[in-house]
């Protein structure tokens, strides 16, 4: 992806998370919790894999639509941002 | 927007199609109507929303982002689909 | 849906005032405005739209999974808290 | 939740196989991958977690709205499954 290392680390540490959410689901599960508690952690879950979609999308906007180096003033910035705003209006 | 004539009665003609689905929800209700047909209704109105949104997104990613006239070569069409698939993944 | 008059009015109103929005989308499109204000416009009346929805849904949970003629202690209102929060969560 | 055991097994093989899917969101970022597959896995993920919360929705709604050993026949069929199909169509 050409991500440097911190937005790399940033996504990893936003997966980890993740997956720890998901294991949490499971351990509900396993204990025998009840629906809602269950429900709650499924939408926590869902929120943060929204949240690394929106973060993954965004990155994804800004480094790869046009490629920097050989049109380094292409992007209309405002632009991007309006984009933005309705993609992270979406990944809610 | 900049939007050709054809965007834009395109456009047009999905909006109008829009509002005879809010309308056709207001009569529903003002007759009684069960609440099935008028979930039917609402949820037909919403997917219609989504489409409409994604359209305007997609003007929007390819026009906007970059001036054509000045880079008419800058947009990576390949990154420029990705996103769009995702976007319209999310407004379905 | 054997809606008091209240919620029916309720309902109506909600539905009066996303007609109002669909047709600000409409006179904008006709007047050139630029994307920007559009895919607000269409967020915001997407919004209204899934409220709606939300509403309905409601309703229908509230007045017609059970008779409570028939039945008047037959729902259990913590489980059908929990599940109108799960929709209210999923329809934003 | 008082599920018979056939339910939590069903739904633990959905959670686990998120969390197979999480990890290789996990591995793809380690790996340096692209976005667009980074993205198809994310989406991927997401649809699965939305089944998985459309699920345990559904057993929730079949079996903790009314007690049914003590009003076996109070849930009004026809309603649960117009409830449940708005549930799916927004849980996608």
């Amino acid at each position: 992806m050409g991500h440097t290392i911190a937005d790399k680390k940033k996504l990893l540490a936003r997966v980890r998370r993740i997956k720890g959410q998901v294991e949490a689901i499971e351990r509900a599960l396993e204990g025998e919790a009840g629906c809602e508690p269950v429900m709650h952690l499924i939408a926590a879950a869902r929120g943060a894999m929204a949240g690394l979609m929106a973060e993954v999308v965004e990155d994804h906007v800004r480094t790869h639509l046009v490629d920097a180096e050989i049109y380094p003033k292409a992007l209309n910035s405002d632009a991007i941002e309006q984009l933005l705003d309705v993609v992270r209006s979406y990944l809610k």
